[in-house]
């Protein structure tokens, strides 16, 4: 794995901006959590006057080996369809990419089974889904760091088309499985803090689950660092995001993260390269139980708490209009003074 | 005061849109309560297609005469400047007005001082400010009467231009307290758990406020009916807003709510005509004391947790970009069948 270089954030930026902030012609710190949101967004820039442009969103399918184990309500083939389904434009994930003005790419990142039949989606199959992670190794070295570049290409070639806004989704049944062993090493909580219901486990199915990744952890006894932690257990759709969201900070993008799975990329990204976490912005709180906790290990605050939990990206999308409004006030507004107003409080 | 004839929702057609909604290609329940809301708006419109069309966003303007009793931090003038900063672009009201799609109206509802130099602002004073309720009722009968017509003359307009989502915003330097004394009245509570600090009122701020409207309740003593209670404490902005939302309901509108203010006038529209709360989306919990107990008596699920308290509506528009994302859900998602995908619950 090579050596990520992610800027680190200038904070003496931070008086000139908050004394920006504290001029705009409003009462002091009544945008709350939006005036923190866009002091971070202008630190990520090193720019009082932070713009965004040209958001993308990016979705990686993969299978998982694991799921012949039965740990997921869903059948493994919806990872294929639902790709299809992202291709076609009648999947969440494809109606708000629409709605919130971002750039749609699609990737195979291995599925298992033929996508080329929806030519907008592009194939970078690794295999057709991991091995099981609970008999074996997930992928081999050689896969996990092809998934690394395979994320970090896409980034460039959005950067490339101007964008500074990078937002990321998932397809592939079982990965909130991979998500909760990685949380569990990487935080240190014991892993049935970590595990919760998936796509909509009973009780028996999460006790299930529990079961097949505590095999897992027992088979595996090499070092918990983050290259053996991605290779052991995949999928090669997470370690493809993590390779992104690497190297979209690096080009000092807005990293948008979405629930449950993203937070997990998040935070082998974090883990990676602790300066990644300057450039993440988390989109909401997913309903899966252990985000909460996930988020606290990387004190996030995410912006939305609707329960969601859906996947794809949607609620990292969802979350971009208040991203945008905090841009806005930092660059749109006037001040007390170019507004002729009295500015009442120090 | 006229009868307000707010069309009741038709609650069969609850089962029909949740069967909708389960059938879209996600997994069951997943985008949490941006579900419910599409079911609300759905409601709202008595369609399973619902649409959002031409949002606009109405800011009514006026001076309050208690304020000359000193229960805000900020002076009185700042009501007339920040009018004459919305018609100007700088206030936060009006970047997001253009940043999330709102046509813009300024109203002057009263303010202290000649608004005609900026075109834009659309007169219609009442008076120059409320008189000061400690004393004497803020408006006559007839102002109040002339208060909700005006209300409704815009939302008659609007609709006539196709839009069928009100958002309403206020500026009137005092009118956290009147909003506290309707809640006071409204809900039964104590008046210390419905007084905060406004635009930053520090402890003993709040405690003098506190003084003056005790002082203005021992005054008033007729019947707290809503009639009464707009007539006694006013004030002007704030009664245009309780006439533009009962007429907007009247329509089926979609009516977004912002903070603490916004909320005392849906609670008055909701007291008037207890369906408005039917058509009422509350965009967010604002960090002014007092809020959450609003909220909790109109049993108000708010969009957005952010700690902001600057008024002017702006916390309804940007609460509205989930409403979109919640029609687009309902209305552009493929079901499973239409997708391929095999539906794997019940």
């Amino acid at each position: 794995m090579r050596q990520y270089n992610i800027p680190p954030i200038n904070r003496e930026l931070i008086t000139p901006i908050r004394e920006k902030i504290d001029h705009l012609s409003k009462s002091k710190e009544s945008l709350g959590y939006v005036e923190t949101l866009a002091e971070r967004i202008a630190l990520m820039q090193g720019s009082l006057s932070p713009h965004l442009a040209h958001p993308c969103h990016i979705l990686f399918s993969a299978d998982h080996g694991v799921v012949a184990d039965g740990v997921s309500l869903a059948p493994q083939i919806i990872t294929y369809q639902q790709t299809l389904n992202f291709a076609r434009g009648g999947a969440c994930a494809s109606v708000f990419a629409r709605l919130y003005g971002f750039d749609l790419t699609i990737v195979d990142a291995g599925v298992i089974g033929d996508l080329s039949i929806e030519p907008s989606i592009i194939n970078r199959k690794i295999a057709e889904g991991t091995r099981n992670y609970r008999l074996e190794p997930a992928m081999t070295p050689e896969q996990m760091e092809r998934c690394l570049s395979v994320g970090e290409e896409f980034v460039a070639s959005f950067a490339s088309q101007g964008c500074n806004v990078l937002s990321v989704g998932e397809m592939g049944i079982g990965n909130t499985s991979t998500s909760s062993l990685w949380m569990h090493y990487l935080t240190e909580l014991p892993l049935g803090e970590c595990v919760g219901v998936g796509s909509g486990l009973s009780r028996e199915g999460v006790e299930h689950k529990l079961e097949i990744l505590s095999a897992a952890i027992r088979r595996f006894t090499g070092t918990p660092s983050p290259e053996h932690l991605m290779q052991e257990f995949g999928g090669f759709e997470l370690v493809m995001a993590v390779g992104a969201m690497l190297a979209a900070a690096e080009r000092r993008m807005v990293v948008l993260i979405d629930g449950f799975v993203m937070s997990a990329v998040a935070l082998m990204a974090a883990r990676i390269a602790p300066n990644f976490l300057d450039y993440a912005v988390f989109g909401h709180k997913s309903k899966e139980s252990g985000h909460i906790r996930m988020l606290a290990a990387m004190d996030a605050t995410p912006l939305l708490d609707l329960g969601m939990h859906l996947g794809e990206g949607v609620g990292a999308m969802m979350a971009y209009p208040i991203v945008q409004g905090a841009v806005a006030m930092l660059t749109q507004m006037g001040t007390f003074s170019s507004d002729g107003i009295i500015k009442y409080f120090k």
